[in-house]
């Protein structure tokens, strides 16, 4: 033993397990007075955040609510949502959030899986929750949820949120996790395919995650945070925690409406936000009359999901947000990625700067590495950006595991890495560029064709609002690109599937070409992303008409 | 066993220990072409500095330095001090930085009491070391750093370090430690009495305060920082670790000289550095031929150690300088707290301003907690901005404890809190304002009178320079006020002991004046601190004179 571990052991001085719940200790001290939230006109500051989150961690654990304890949530970003991040993880719990926009069979597998003890339930969604609880195994105790903003829906349960909140001491003398490994939550993968999977957080990751976005996103000393990340999505990329830590304000949103986003951003200076690139879309494409003034230093958006089309970038960069573009997945509590700007890039064209900024980019501080793996030989792939194969990484910020299903985790840790399940390329500059889901590559005479390549072409088309491309089945092919693509209201109709597939092989190799275009809205996830399973049958029913 | 704890264990895809090792290895390949490090025309990358930083760990290891061996290190800020602060903790090795102001006996007792395996000194305290080791009991390995910008002194030992580092291999396969409370340096208190204490950081705590640091300092993205602060104190706050995860770039610098400090901001466009109130002091009161303009956005400039007098706050931001007021001591990383600017503070007049930013502040994100406890009853005290007691705190960026000195560890522990020695008041708003060293306070005819108030007095006088105020015995009153004063070069010598004390009677309640003053030039230490024991002695022997 070296002299060095003789008499240096922890204590309660010097050791503390970490957990974000401390951040909001922290701010209740340092910025009491300062606005934690903001709902529509209802404002509370950083120290009844605190006491009405402790009340909250109190009444959970008066109903028996402690370590491994499951808490569900059914709710849009509102005040409420927001006690939720802190007050289940001081009462020992685990916070399940759910996708509002799922189906009661769904959300009822989900609760018993998790073996839900306490389900809060908002309002608007009273519906949905009856009808899980009907389908349920098991019942957790309800607790409803009213909000002055939302007309709509009953307040189910045994009591409403507020009353439950008096039951509860606001002096709660709330402990920290006796293991920091302790899970804080429980998030389901919206799995395309089969039951969605529970991705289990722990407070470690969660306090290191916050720390490293905070960077990241460089929040700077008090920021005012539009809440357009769902919540209920990787927990809103833990910001409920990086944006307490900065001692910034939270400003709740019920709805992605762009007219409503415009009017929070001019009025609450608003100066970080998040959403999905169709979120972007949204605001881009809002009308002139709902667009309002953004504050003098702009707003710093961050962009997950797909990589954002660089048309789509350069008109949000003219509005004066400052895009950035992230990539994460479920498992690594949201962005593991961020494509960060190089000082060189200065000095790019507009296009050379798009092209570098349309990558997913380098990992975040609490990601030690990652890598591109043949998906065959499991051997790194060269850093050439040609090369494709599956995207892979370790560190901190990499969930526990899922819950109730070892086989799924041993597989997505299999060689000390985890897999993304997305196909990528590595470029010389350790930057990482996703080429494709692996279930959305499209495999044509032998080619492999990147679905967001073509559309990446698409996008740039003037009158193309959203664009997907996916497989279809083709006898001669195998596969043959399909694009569903949706117009701007402003299109005068004109083009046709003719010209817009012209328009295309003028512009790109003949066989990376959609063969197929089908015009009309897209579906969509509730986080705003492309439904292209739904898009994959619909092309399927194409070829059989 | 709660369903959250099975199957969910940690492994290399989602747990690595938190080393900040891991910061350098990511800039590498994040920053690989970006100017890492700068000293006089030397430049040097990323690339470059993980590949020097492995090979210096993979030469250490081929000499057997392993897990809690000690590598000792007498040098100013120079590239090769920066790499030590990643070659060391990569070969597993505890890196033990000295003040290189001391002498040698004091030195010698150090790397004895450390076990030290290998020194590596700068050719500039040559005469030092060869005067250590000749009192050392043990001999260890000796190392030899030239220098192109130092002429003087000689490069002793068995070999040079680029000697040393071409036996070493550049990519040399470190390893994580096998846990994140392992020791990663060893800083020994300055310790005016008897002998200093080995005060042992581990990499866990190394980590979080570098990511602390980022945030508190803001750094942003790719800052450029000027080495003022000695990395043998604190290791320079965890700068090099903190700098290199934001990518920033490291301006060495030898010596604390302004005209040097002046050319640096300017030639490399600094955006953030640190100092003792001292520094600040040398850079105000700096000759006009030796300024030069600051990049426009101006320079950070963090500062430690005793509350910088307001007048000297104020003289900096007239410069350019923001000046942000931090806290801290060896025993927590460097700084435990800043004074962190509340919004509403905009609104206060100048006066007003400075009394708040004269406060020591809040605990950084990764102390959970802090308070002032009453020296006799150990209660914590009112929160009034008036009662005095001891400034206690405990996180995860407490060290492990003192080197072989359990009873100074328990009693620095006490109670679950670590003790930090200094006398504060706690205001309202949770910021703590230290009013003295427990044995710099003066105690005269019962009243306690804090030396830090004497010398913000004295400060604002025009002719003043620099000040201290230390307790002198007297028969009648137990102790005064006596005050040490170094007066400004373009004073006209006006000033006497008698007006001096009647300016001040003419501000301050008559008890706590000064009784005596004394002119002239004020010992320091090595990091710039006034050494206020020098100044007790002195005050003892004027009574006996």
């Amino acid at each position: 033993m070296s002299i060095y571990d003789q008499g240096l052991d922890k204590c309660a001085a010097n050791y503390a397990p970490l957990t974000p719940s401390t951040f909001l200790q922290r701010a209740a001290r340092v910025y009491a007075h300062r606005v934690a939230v903001v709902h529509g006109d209802l404002e509370r500051d950083y120290a009844s955040l605190y006491s009405r989150s402790r009340a909250l961690a109190s009444a959970l654990a008066q109903q028996g609510v402690g370590e491994g304890d499951t808490v569900s949530v059914i709710a849009p970003n509102t005040p409420e949502m927001l006690e939720l991040h802190f007050g289940v993880p001081m009462s020992q719990g685990v916070l399940n959030t759910i996708n509002t926009r799922l189906d009661p069979a769904a959300v009822a597998f989900m609760m018993d899986f998790a073996e839900a003890k306490v389900l809060f339930v908002d309002r608007a969604y009273a519906q949905l929750a009856k009808d899980s609880l009907t389908q349920m195994k098991s019942q957790p105790l309800v607790i409803g949820i009213d909000d002055d903003l939302e007309p709509e829906g009953e307040v189910i349960g045994e009591m409403d949120y507020e009353e439950f909140l008096s039951t509860g001491d606001p002096e709660f003398d709330w402990q920290e996790p006796a293991d920091e490994w302790q899970a804080i939550s429980l998030n389901f993968t919206s799995g395309t395919t089969g039951n969605p999977k529970g991705v289990v957080y722990h407070h470690r990751g969660a306090y290191l995650n916050a720390m490293s976005a905070i960077i990241a996103f460089n929040l700077g000393a008090s920021p005012s945070y539009l809440w357009t990340v769902p919540m209920f999505h990787c927990n809103g990329w833990c910001c409920p925690w990086a944006v307490t830590a900065a001692g910034g304000t939270h400003v709740c949103l019920r709805k992605v409406d762009p007219a409503l986003i415009y009017e929070l951003i001019n009025r609450h200076s608003v100066s970080h936000m998040g959403g999905a690139p169709t979120v972007l879309n949204m605001i881009l494409n809002a009308p002139e009359t709902v667009r309002r003034e953004l504050p003098a230093q702009g707003v710093s958006i961050s962009t997950g999901g797909a990589a954002p089309p660089s048309a789509v970038i350069a008109g949000m960069q003219k509005l004066g947000f400052h895009v950035a573009h992230l990539y994460g997945l479920t498992e690594v509590y949201g962005p593991s990625h961020w494509c960060e700007w190089q000082t060189e890039w200065d000095d790019l064209d507009d296009r050379g700067q798009m092209l570098k900024m349309a990558r997913q980019g380098v990992p975040c501080l609490t990601i030690n590495d990652h890598c591109v793996l043949n998906t065959e030989t499991g051997e790194v792939v060269p850093e050439d950006g040609q090369t494709i194969g599956e995207l892979v990484m370790r560190g901190n910020t990499v969930m526990k595991g899922y819950l109730k299903n070892p086989a799924a985790t041993e597989e997505a840790f299999a060689g000390g890495w985890f897999h993304s399940g997305d196909l990528a390329v590595m470029h010389p500059d350790y930057y990482a560029e996703i080429k494709d889901r692996s279930k959305d590559i499209i495999i044509s005479g032998g080619e492999n064709i990147s679905s967001l390549e073509v559309e990446e072409l698409l996008y740039q088309h003037p009158d193309v609002m959203e664009a997907a491309v996916v497989a279809r089945p083709d006898d001669n092919w195998g596969e043959t690109p399909c694009a569903f693509v949706c117009l701007k209201t402003q299109s005068d109709g004109s083009l046709t599937e003719t010209t817009l597939i012209e328009w295309c092989r003028e512009r790109m190799a003949h066989f990376k070409c959609p063969k197929t275009v089908v015009f009309g809205p897209l579906p969509k996830t509730s986080t705003g992303k492309i439904q292209k399973f739904v898009l994959r049958e619909r092309a399927e029913q194409l070829d059989t008409l």
